[in-house]
């Protein structure tokens, strides 16, 4: 069974550059597309998830946390 | 001078269905390639924004509300 | 292999009352011990989760969302 | 009077480790039961808040920053 | 003693007028000088803050959450 | 025609200190009144938006970011 996330947004993305910080880290994530991410998590996290550029994973983001802007 | 964001993902949209609720709404949105996303707003910012199918919006969402899962 | 999250708290908890809105939908989850806790999401990602009670499901928090209060 | 907050998760815990970063920093948080918890602030937070092990703190997280996952 | 709270933004403000939706509610906020604030809750949040026109209140905002726009 | 945002709460600021940390920063706002605001950005947003003490600046916060507390 697949695993089922209570979110809207779910894109496939490949790991890029890592950004290890003190506490805070940054990921850079490339999404289908020419559509570029980045993810800010904790350092401890980061160990967990044992990133590697070019890994495969998935992005989740709640609706809620999307701003539109019309300009 | 273009408007400059302090935030990491900025993505080009197409609005697409727009679901108007009581207090929120939710807005579906078509950005580069084949990524959909969906924004959550107070139908009070839907109104202010005057969002219609087919108007181009930019979606901005900091880096932190990105989660990464490893499947 | 165990999917891995990006966040650092993960609680294992049970599906409790769920109460489905307009837009956006309100679940009651009953976690280790005696806390109980509330996930707000989109009625979409309430019916793509198919949640029901009783359902065994794992509770997602970024820390950066802990607010820590001293009374 | 007591204070209330407007969100739906409210939890008891006690301030495990704390590790400072230049910007942000991190505390574990132990709660009721075998939840172990974590929050992330600014550096100047935790320094207002004069956080110590051992302390006893109000963990507060909107409704709407819970993820559920059904694996 | 004080409640003190681990985020950087905290306004005094006065409650304004309220609509209370099926699952989540929006309370608008009048802060000191001009500055107008809009809060969103879940709706049970709501009637646990017992909140009236009038109410004098914190509103609590974490820097994480503030988006600077330089347009 | 001018920039329009969807979220409740967008106050006017002028940009005080600034705090650069190694994957996040921190930057204060000063808002018409008294209020003062903090955010915190990735370092690399910080750098796209090239602040500088006493830039003007808009905030940007969605209403569901906006914790009411009763004390």
């Amino acid at each position: 069974m697949t695993t089922k996330y209570g979110a809207r947004n779910q894109i496939q993305a490949t790991v890029g550059a890592i950004k290890t910080g003190d506490v805070m880290s940054q990921v850079k994530l490339e999404a289908i597309g020419t559509v570029e991410l980045s993810s800010v998590m904790t350092t401890d996290s980061l160990k967990d998830l044992d990133l590697k550029p070019g890994d495969k994973v998935s992005v989740i983001v709640k609706a809620i946390h999307v701003l539109v802007v019309k300009e």
